[in-house]
């Protein structure tokens, strides 16, 4: 990085590239202190900051990489930023402050991408974005009733910001990328021409900078930063991983549906550790092991399933619930989050109470890990599982590491991550089993080898529906997460919104040309049609699943690659037609790997799809083999049965894809 | 007031009541500054703040009268306050300043009234309070259906603080007032135990405190300070008046009802400048002249009716519709509001555009105050009219006083007031004529000789059902607007919320116990039901009639009372219990003057109503001449038919009140 000095103030670049400007006249730097209000709903948060100063820190004094910035030239510095390498360490001289303001210099017509895992917007320009991870929301738009039921009933709705995993991450049109290093309550705000506002809720420990001549080496960079996954597990290739969730009755689903032609890589079964009635329904007992009275003599089935070549997974979440047989156990030892009293705190997660098992004691995180998730699940036979939640810890608990739970609440997916990725790596399956997450945060990139996008609505809404899986992918994929996937189907059927036959076949037409395919029953199996339970989505399915098998070879060359160069499997159009400025902001195609083009059918009763293709290629249409040029939007049929495919001409797999029209 | 030096600051009080409090460590001032946006849907506002600057002033110079306030001993001041007798003086030393926060001293269990006319809180404390005159929304709390409906359709739905009559200033239990002078965005912030927060988005012209004795003694001084109004014209005693917009068969209708027993004392029409039929449904023409093709021979009729002691009203609003012929002289004249470019602005209304007519022109004002309200009018032979509008000015029109329109837009409701006024007075029927109006803001009192509390939804909802009139008239009335009336039955349905007949008689039984009885048709008539479509409801009315008139004398009285000393005919139960704390929260009963307490029924399917009467006197329930005894919570039937009123035991209208028993 080079820093100039200005009259009155300085100029600091990366590779060329202006950063931060500042002059007394217009400051880059705010400083100040803010009280907020925090409140929490099952993992929905209103939150509200009463800012109480926002002072612009004006002057400056440099003396080598040091910048010391005060509200004038004879006050006392109250902020310092020291340039080393390509960061920039931020410190604070006033015990007082705990909200910083940094302005980094934008154009007007740039990009910028990243934050997490964003559902509703990739090119996150013109939005502000807060950085906390909770419940995504149910709707997710303030017009749809189903927002504003989910808001009444539960505080759910969400809004276009929320999501399990966001990121202080992003990378700009001008081809640098800035990662601010902080767990803090954040706010990335890009709605104004001249500049981007970072906002913290804390003093940051530093902002990094990276800069590439390429967006793909630019991605190649965070992933190095972040930590990069395995490779996908062999076994994966050989199908879909079937979500069942009906007891031991789920093994005799899945045959019929093998029957049916569905190439099966994985059964998972969520339910495996048995079920809890309540007033809303059944739901998962929280204590993790395996509940044979549901799945009688299942680690035999295992064993005969694995004989097979399919997989069994399963369901766990960092909460234990106070009548489980692994309480008291936790409890004894001491390994629970407490409340104000120093008790253990409990967690209401609807007519049943939990325990946080408490992962910033190392000793906690070995025994969730060891005996839970080591001896109850892989030793038993589990292949992999949903490590689900993540987003929840409660901001009013005492932690063990006497860290404040409101700045460890955005750590917590990746610590939770972490405690999934050592009992793994304890058991030599890294690369084997296979986890998923939806929850995420910094660094959650190097122990999560697959992240699974929540919960969308089993519709096609624009803010909760099937596109937004695309936005995740394509969001998460540039900060260095390889592989994304989604529930088949949807999964939130709330106030009569149920699943059609087309959505599931749009969506598995998708998951087709994704990481992974895996269905999902939903939260209400009972009530939403299922893929066993309709022969033209279940013959559908089957044809999916074909496909997704048949690109095997092509999905291991981009596993490989993404284990080379941290380049995700889905990929926005610019990450390798950077040129061509028209492909910045698409958000509802995306490329499998550089030379498939998939622009999904995502919304109800289309039969055609319209995507712009990138300049300079010529693509060629997987159903037909008709080539059209790059540089032009082209309406494309696309029947169900048919999404818009396209490889780019030229590629060393046309024959492999070619071969899609035979199945 | 006093100022006293402590170390590091100064405490500023009046009759010994700390308002602010100031030191180094806990500054009472804020300055900096802001960049706001604001866009308006027909009345309703968007409002956001981006705040770039907030700067405590902890460092203090006092010499005199004068603080000097500035970021640190050494730094040039930025604002100074001056104390002139009960009045703070406000003053930037800074250009760059926008924005103003002052903190007022305030004690944990301090109740807070005021804020011009609010409608959902009477009690402010623990609340926000934006002051911005708006269209107060439709539904009004976001859990509500048609809240959602209405923001998802309009963005009309509203909340809690929003009011077509917002003041800053008010009072508080500890016997002060606070009055900001500004017309600039403001709001009130009272969440906070150990100080009020004052946002001013300008530099305010000054602070104004007020302090006395007793609440009746602050209201009087306030009402000194803001204007009293005439009495009550004599007519207006004479019966209800009643609002029937449907061409010359609302004179037929008004015959049938005062035949039917109903009690008259006005007929208003709104629709005498004929109707306008959109897509949206009929409509008025807004162009201020009788349509006699609608009303054939009305000034004749109106003759007619003035004989029999009943009076005409009609309706009249600020714009002026291009289509009308009183557009074009206007327009020739230069009266309107301009654009950008300097043109009239046009103000799209729903499929017909209207001008503005430009009150800061005092050309403008007067030509339509002479011109149309004068000789169209008053001249025709009107004796009172809905004075409609006046939240609704542009902030991005030009005016002609060059002042910017977003400080123009809070003072525009009194400019509207004084031009209806000035009409009034031309004609010398200055208490006689009467005009009612939804809109307000400071200094409207000297003007509105009776406030209407704008369009409650037909419903007995929390927020913008019946119950809201109330909150309206004691929060307007502590500001010294004395006279307070609204729709019997509510105005706005829509989405199938309509009017049962047990809301109307609800609604009449509280208005026959205000300073005016009026019914209103609602928006839409048709689909409504209507006092003389229902038996009932209409031998319900006339009895109600009969009790507003049997009640004139001491109406009269009232009105007297208000004209000598400013106090409100409605008043919260504090102002004549100011020493019993339970009373200070009640907002949905009031004191209909001093000696008769009035408790609406006011949620739908009630028979009897609970009620918390003042201690030290005995209540005399007006129905079966039951006394109870004060500073105890009475259960009281409350049939339709018998509202719950009490009479305070030794009334000097004992005679008058149990004689309400025979009608």
């Amino acid at each position: 990085m080079q820093l100039d000095l200005i009259p009155g103030g300085f100029i600091l670049s990366i590779d060329g590239r202006e950063i931060l400007r500042h002059t007394e006249a217009a400051p880059a730097l705010f400083v100040g202190h803010g009280e907020e209000r925090m409140d929490m709903y099952r993992g929905n948060f209103e939150i509200e900051d009463y800012v109480v100063e926002r002072t612009a820190l004006t002057s400056v004094e440099i003396s080598g990489n040091r910048i010391e910035f005060a509200v004038a030239r004879w006050l006392p510095a109250r902020f310092a930023l020291t340039i080393k390498g390509n960061h920039v360490l931020t410190e604070s001289l006033d015990a007082s402050i705990n909200r910083v303001w940094i302005r980094i210099a934008a154009e007007a017509d740039e990009h910028v991408w990243g934050g997490g895992e964003q559902m509703s917007y990739f090119d996150m320009r013109g939005r502000k974005f807060p950085l906390w991870t909770s419940e995504p929301g149910v709707g997710r738009d303030k017009t749809t009733e189903i927002t504003f039921k989910s808001d009444v009933t539960g505080k759910a709705g969400g809004d276009y910001y929320n999501t399990n995993y966001p990121q202080p991450t992003y990378i700009s049109s001008r081809k640098y990328a800035l990662h601010v290093e902080t767990t803090a309550y954040s706010v990335f705000d890009f709605r104004r021409d001249g500049f981007h506002e970072i906002e913290v809720w804390a003093v940051p420990q530093r902002l990094e900078f990276f800069a590439a001549s390429t967006f793909a080496d630019l991605v190649g960079q965070l992933s190095l930063r972040f930590g990069r996954q395995p490779e996908l597990p062999e076994w994966v290739y050989g199908g879909a991983i079937l979500g069942l969730k009906d007891g031991e009755n789920s093994f005799t689903r899945m045959q019929k549906m093998r029957d049916a032609g569905v190439k099966v890589s994985g059964l998972w079964c969520e339910d495996w550790v048995g079920l809890r009635h309540t007033s809303f329904g059944a739901r998962l007992f929280w204590d993790w092991q395996a509940n044979e009275s549901r799945y009688p003599k299942l680690k035999e089935k295992i064993a005969a399933l694995n004989a097979e070549g399919i997989r069994f997974l399963g369901y766990v979440n960092p909460y234990l619930c106070v009548d489980g047989p692994l309480f008291p156990i936790a409890d004894a030892k001491g390994y629970f989050a407490k409340d104000e009293q120093g008790k253990t705190a409990l967690v209401d997660f609807g007519e049943f109470d939990c325990g946080v098992v408490d992962f910033t004691n190392p000793q906690s995180a070995d025994w969730f890990a060891e005996e839970v998730i080591g001896k109850n699940m892989l030793d038993y036979g589990l292949s992999g599982w949903m490590a689900d939640f993540g987003e929840y810890l409660p901001i009013d608990v005492k932690l063990a590491n006497g860290i404040d739970a409101k700045l460890m609440h955005n750590a917590w997916p990746t610590l939770w991550a972490k405690v999934n990725a050592k009992a793994v790596e304890s058991r030599g399956k890294t690369g084997d089993a296979l986890f998923f997450m939806r929850a995420g945060f910094t660094g959650v990139q190097a122990y999560c080898p697959l992240l699974w996008g929540g919960d969308q609505s089993v519709d096609f809404t624009r803010h909760d529906g099937l596109v937004t899986v695309i936005c995740g992918a394509l969001s998460s994929g540039l900060l260095g997460n390889a592989y994304h996937h989604s529930d088949i189907g949807g999964y939130t059927s709330l106030f009569g919104n149920v699943r059609t036959p087309e959505l599931i076949m749009r969506w598995a037409e998708m998951a087709a040309f994704t990481a992974v395919m895996r269905s999902h029953e939903g939260n209400r199996p009972r009530d939403n049609l299922q893929i066993d339970q309709d022969p033209q989505v279940l013959t559908h399915f089957a044809r999916m699943t074909a496909i997704y098998v048949h690109l095997a070879p092509y999905l291991k060359s981009l596993s490989a690659e993404a284990a080379k160069t941290g380049l995700p499997v889905q990929r926005p159009l610019f990450l390798h037609h950077e040129d061509d400025r028209d492909t910045y902001a698409i958000q509802d195609a995306y490329l499998y790997g550089r030379d498939l083009l998939v622009a999904p059918v995502w919304q109800a009763a289309e039969t055609t799809r319209t995507i712009y293709l990138p300049k300079g290629e010529s693509w060629v249409h997987v159903w037909t083999g008709e080539a059209h040029a790059g540089g032009e939007t082209a309406t494309i049929p696309a029947p169900l049965g048919q999404p818009a495919v396209f490889y780019r001409k030229g590629t060393s797999y046309q024959a492999l894809f070619d071969g899609l029209r035979d199945l």
